[in-house]
């Protein structure tokens, strides 16, 4: 164990004694709410957009946990403050806390609010991957649970689906799983977003299926607009990502991190891709580490 | 609180200081599978079936945990045990406890067993029932999620589709979720089994859909049969439900419960769920609580 400080319920704490009772309906059942952000220069990216999309899972699970943005805001800086880390992989949590009675959910929440945190290499022009290499990506027979069962947009604990997608991969040792919806559309990864390029158009899933409306995904879409690159968000097969001339996936760890195979077919990054890449890494340079004029 | 003691990683501690890393991967992605147990008599109703279903569970997450099942047995038995219980509602989970990594769960696998009692009351001929009164039931528009984004056999702590199901209630106060399947077929409730009387057969969602093969669920058509009482599972429709001539609910701790009304459509009880929940008492109070002779 390294010296590491998590956040857990208001208190900057050592890793190795920062808990949740077993009584947590975040233990018991999933019961929580949680994002992946990423420190740069010691500053959140995009916080709003995350913290807007937590609101939107603590909407969708019915819990009202009366914490202000800016305080769970204050909770992330301080963690990472502690553990004097500037660029982080940081995960934010916010549970139902412990309640009486069973599975109903009660309307009175004490919420259960947790961050853990990790170094990670420098983003922006001059930082460094963290991923070893392109992607390898394999379509998976587990299916993304429908918006009807548990809506895609809210990111939870609840995350076998994606596990069990992962679990999949260890026959072949693929980095990431490609799932579809029920209809055998092409929704998303286990943890990223899909993008391909198909007649110099940028192709995504759209946000009608079952697939995590991504900050990464959002920003990637705003600058290839923002570039006049053409972009198609619909419905699209998995022959489609595997007959494109270039495909990537993105999450708010990966940044734009290229696919070589999709279900062994040779894909490759490309123009676009790095394009993509090097205007994302060009923003958070711009927001993070440039200096004050 | 009590002075209830709980059983964590092997050890009996006060329910106060019960506790999970923040790191367990119980807690980060509800990736457990549990079991949901009621003691009669300081003995577990069915070790056998739960501990089956329990490797069923674990089987389905390609989780190794490597412990014999006579382990969680004696932990479990350690727990009653140490709280002087008898009669009790007893909560044994397994998790993949803390690995490295991220989503990708590792092979080596360190468990966390986690369990947790409380009081009920007794059971058999002469308990006493442990809900107030029959069920309210309501169709809720939340899925059950499918086997193929997770498989319903698996008990695991992604419970959210439940918990979504239930929040729905809120409105009407119901007892109970009536759960659908994706096309609009019963599946069950959102932490019970379904069970209804039509044309004087006893009628039940199978297991070839989204249905927790429930034990106490098992037991009643086990218990059925040795009645002569026809035996319908099949698949189902909301309005079977709501016009038959007699319903009730199953779980391992309301055992056997009628239903008043499903979506305000009185139901009710009647002879056929008294004889099998009169039949389910004897069999308790047979196996638990008769002397040796």
């Amino acid at each position: 164990m390294t010296d590491r400080l998590y956040h857990v319920d208001g208190d900057v704490v050592p890793a190795e004694e920062a808990s949740v009772s077993v009584r947590d309906r975040g233990f018991m059942y999933g019961d929580a709410a949680f994002e992946t952000l990423r420190a740069y220069g010691g500053e959140v990216f995009r916080w709003d957009a995350h913290a807007a999309r937590l609101a939107g899972t603590c909407d969708v699970l019915g819990m009202d946990h009366g914490l202000a943005d800016a305080d769970l805001k204050r909770r992330v800086d301080e963690t990472l403050a502690a553990n004097d880390l500037e660029d982080a992989y940081v995960r934010l949590s916010v549970t139902r806390g412990v309640q009486p009675g069973r599975l109903t959910p009660g309307v009175d929440v004490d919420p259960t609010v947790v961050v853990v945190v990790e170094p990670l290499p420098r983003g922006g022009v001059d930082g460094e991957d963290v991923w070893d290499g392109p992607a390898t990506l394999q379509t998976v027979k587990t299916r993304r649970t429908p918006d009807r069962s548990l809506p895609a947009r809210a990111k939870t604990h609840n995350y076998l689906n994606g596990i069990l997608a992962r679990v999949e991969l260890r026959v072949t040792g693929a980095d990431e799983a490609v799932m579809l919806d029920a209809d055998g559309t092409l929704a998303e990864g286990a943890t990223s977003n899909l993008f391909f390029v198909r007649d110099d158009a940028l192709c995504t899933p759209s946000l009608d299926g079952p697939v995590l409306p991504g900050v990464t995904r959002a920003t990637v879409l705003d600058v290839a607009e923002s570039e006049g690159i053409p972009v198609r968000e619909g419905a699209f097969t998995p022959d489609d990502l595997r007959g494109a001339s270039e495909a990537f996936v993105t999450n708010t760890t990966w940044e734009v991190r290229p696919v070589a195979t999709v279900d062994g077919i040779d894909v490759g990054g490309g123009p676009v891709t790095e394009l993509l890449s090097r205007l994302f890494d060009a923003r958070v340079e711009r927001d993070h580490y440039a200096s004050d004029p």
